[in-house]
């Protein structure tokens, strides 16, 4: 089979994490007889150095071109605390979701049997965790009419949905709970906003569709509690734009295994996967960053985007070797032997072969 | 003294938890030689049921002729999952906060010793937490215009927010922050709502009129992922009406006595005390619920709005003394002996006396 993959390395320690999962999916590719073709394109702070832009054209025409895009993480801390600034590398983020309409995004929640401890829960509380958070990604808040008035003394932000919107991602969200524990929670402040009473209604209306789904309601601010008391109790659960940032934030976090969590953007044009972890500026260039995020979401990628299933098993298999045997940065080390973020996807690709 | 205090007991356990704190004050105001006028108030589905109007106009007056008010917690399960009913208990919440003025919510975190294995977080990480969640209440997205378009398959939302009322709280902010540690964190979203760029801006500007005080500025969803991580790390938070919802609630799960946090809202005609806790419909009636955090409620209103700092400590230290000798509800009781609601407000008023 022949795969078309746009890269886009990004900024931080993104370009080093991406390097590690080409080299595992090459050799995957080599194994299973693929042919591979990386096509890289800048984005983030790298690309507004090059050409002033964080997701410029030629980019956009490598993803349209592409069947998948693996992407590793933007923000360079030079844009940080400067909200004035006239371009930053997140508009890029904003402006590549919206022009590949990339309106779902995937973010699973597990554990690692070896990490748990990691976590700052407790083990009791969160053995068995295994939800996933959709969250609606091209549309609310973050794309609704905004600006200032009265001499910019006074600032506005509007969150829009329409039906077809809700419809769209709760779909996604119904048809992955038939293929889990069949639970789907709807997040939403429908006790304040009307854009939450449309998310409620419509998702009330679809109900009939996938008799078999146990559908909840919850308020966001309750979620926010229950992610952190019972996050097992959880399967999947679908949200607008601005509370699937926090809630997936903070979720990332009961694990005890921040980097190594993958994610995926589904869309209209082509779909993204990316690790859920920043671009890290202070390990940027170091070698020392995890890429185990970004190996598994390159499995993600060939299940998702490719439905090569053994593929992203044998990535998974050997991630969990590596964490088993403790061939790890130094994030996971603990007092044992740290090794580099090259020398982990060296490892993981031989073990491939 | 003469302490005018409306009385809002609300749904639910609002009205034993209420009287726990009634039994509690009245004990105190006769040891110190003080004189309260109670006068009681409907609101929330009482009010509903009563005269239609889950905030009716002869409960704001009794508000505004008091110095403070006391609350108990407002909701009714009737009322839940049924976005379309026509008056919502909710929404006299919201009536409530805008009609008083109540601009500021003051959401305290710290840990009680004696009850930190509770939490769903590590010791480690929790141990000497002790921050405060400033929301802003009476202004963004509640408040804004909001509707259907296209036969009702568009919904929005505005968040709007003026300069002045960002000034207002990060004052008070500001305040806090100088009687405590000096450390103000900003909370918003200004890498992608304007709002959030006019509340970080007013905020730079202030923090020339309160040198000492250290400020940050973080992004919503990554202070969502800190509070978890390390809440110990945080001193004053301000933030806007719906980030602040969604944070202190997160919050307050942290600490393990949930049960027992208080809060205050501060306004422009008065201020509020209520606990933190919802109005827990399956227990009311039964005289199990736990009283402590109306209690303490009532102890940040005596040393709020009346300045009675020593009968605050008092009972502060009496509750500390229920804690310490086990006279506590099922919820806190272990496999020890539980005590009833009013059994505990009886104690406590007793050990006052
Ligand atoms: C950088 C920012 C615009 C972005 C978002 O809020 O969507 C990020 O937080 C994320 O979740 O991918
Ligand atoms: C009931 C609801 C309208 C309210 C809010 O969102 O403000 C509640 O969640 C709270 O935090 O007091």
């Amino acid at each position: 089979m022949e795969l078309n993959i746009a890269l886009l390395p990004g900024d931080g320690i993104g370009p080093e994490v991406v390097d590690q999962a080409v080299k595992v999916v090459d050799a995957v590719a080599e194994k299973f007889g693929h042919q591979i073709k990386w096509a890289s394109g800048l984005t983030g702070a790298a690309a507004i150095d090059a050409v002033g832009d964080p997701y410029p054209e030629s980019t956009h025409k490598i993803c349209m071109a592409a069947d998948a895009v693996l992407f590793g993480a933007i923000g360079h801390p030079r844009y940080d605390n400067d909200p004035k600034a006239p371009v930053r590398p997140e508009q890029g983020l904003l402006k590549m979701r919206k022009k590949l309409g990339l309106f779902a995004n995937v973010r699973p929640t597990f554990t690692f049997p070896s990490l748990i401890d990691n976590s700052p829960l407790k083990r009791e509380r969160i053995e068995g965790t295994d939800l996933i958070i959709l969250r609606e990604l091209t549309g609310g808040i973050y794309f609704g009419e905004r600006g200032r008035k009265d001499n910019g003394d006074t600032a506005f932000d509007t969150c829009t949905y329409t039906r077809e919107e809700v419809k769209r991602l709760a779909k996604l969200g119904f048809e992955m709970a038939m293929n889990r524990r069949k639970k789907l929670c709807c997040v939403d402040k429908a006790n304040v906003l009307e854009s939450s009473r449309l998310w409620r209604e419509t998702v009330q209306d679809m109900e009939t569709d996938f008799p078999e789904v146990e559908v909840s309601y919850e308020f966001v601010d309750a979620v926010a509690m229950r992610l952190v008391q019972w996050p097992s109790s959880y399967d999947v659960l679908i949200t607008e734009n601005l509370f699937g940032d926090i809630l997936t934030d903070e979720a990332s976090v009961i694990s005890g295994s921040m980097g190594l969590m993958p994610s995926a953007s589904i869309g209209v044009h082509t779909s993204l996967f990316e690790p859920i972890h920043g671009s890290y500026p202070q390990a940027a260039g170091k070698d020392i960053a995890n890429p185990l995020a970004t190996v598994l979401s390159a499995a993600m990628m060939l299940e998702d985007a490719f439905d090569l299933k053994d593929e992203a098993s044998l990535i998974r298999a050997v991630t969990n070797q590596s964490l088993a045997e403790g061939i790890v940065t130094e994030d996971l080390a603990g007092k044992s032997k740290a090794y580099k973020t090259s020398e982990v996807g060296d490892w993981l690709a031989a073990q491939v072969r």
